[in-house]
């Protein structure tokens, strides 16, 4: 396993754990100098919140961590890709490189529906990757929507026959 | 004063809360059924966090107080034109309405730049009206930075004259 698959592996822990709060399966941990300073996973609906995402809970973390607002030496690995606010705080705190697993074509914004990470027009622009353990990213994600259906499903036919 | 105009100068209150720190002066607040419900100011060097923007502050309060991270049927006011963070955190609150001061033709998402919050392949659109208050939230700004260059100029003056 390479260095990144690593941490792209750390950040699918994290995506579990939203998977086991009935949150869709989203994590992302940020590293400075081999270590994870931020880890955070999806936790929009537990928390009320929708400021909740992943990649929020890691920048928080990881800028309280170095006294901070830049994080102008880290990466940061995320299972799907960013979408607007994410992308936009990766910008704003100057982030210079992002793993990403799975695209996400409806909304995201590291070149699926807009490219926010490499606006020339904005003051920063960060260099990406994608599909890092990009099967097993996308995998989780069908799995989880999976499991969704099926309980909804169930849930209908229990309603219906009572 | 229009209710709209007294929204405004809630958000101008808060940006002044934002330049008592030493920090740019951007101020926001959310309105539902005609009562504030958040607030927040620019708070990104004093908190060391890049994600201690005005609008950001205010999303999460009026989220912690509706109990909900939909904000639908509510108002923003923001002293200045949203980034593409804050600009993607209003698209994920649903939030219907912006009202914004002065436009930011340097990273501004709501026209300027981009325009994220009237993105038909997003999920969710934002109807923006621009210039309230325009004049007051500009002047503030400016006055701001005028300020913050002659503090430099002199401390490059006292530090040359030692």
């Amino acid at each position: 396993m390479t260095r990144e698959e690593k941490y792209m592996k750390a950040a699918i822990r994290e995506a579990k754990k939203a998977w086991a709060l009935g949150e869709v399966p989203i994590g992302c941990v940020i590293v400075y100098e081999d270590k994870i300073i931020g880890r955070g996973y999806n936790r929009r609906m537990v928390d009320h919140s929708a400021l909740a995402h992943a990649e929020i809970a890691a920048i928080k973390k990881a800028c309280k961590r170095m006294g901070d607002w830049r994080l102008e030496e880290c990466e940061l690995y995320v299972t799907l890709e960013p979408c607007p606010m994410c992308a936009g705080a990766i910008v704003q705190a100057r982030i210079p490189k992002v793993y990403i697993g799975s695209m996400n074509p409806k909304a995201g914004c590291a070149g699926s529906v807009l490219n926010l990470l490499d606006e020339k027009r904005f003051n920063h622009q960060v260099e990406t990757e994608e599909g890092l353990l990009g099967e097993e990213c996308s995998m989780m994600l069908k799995e989880f929507f999976k499991e969704l259906r099926e309980k909804r499903k169930k849930k209908k036919e229990e309603k219906a026959g009572e």
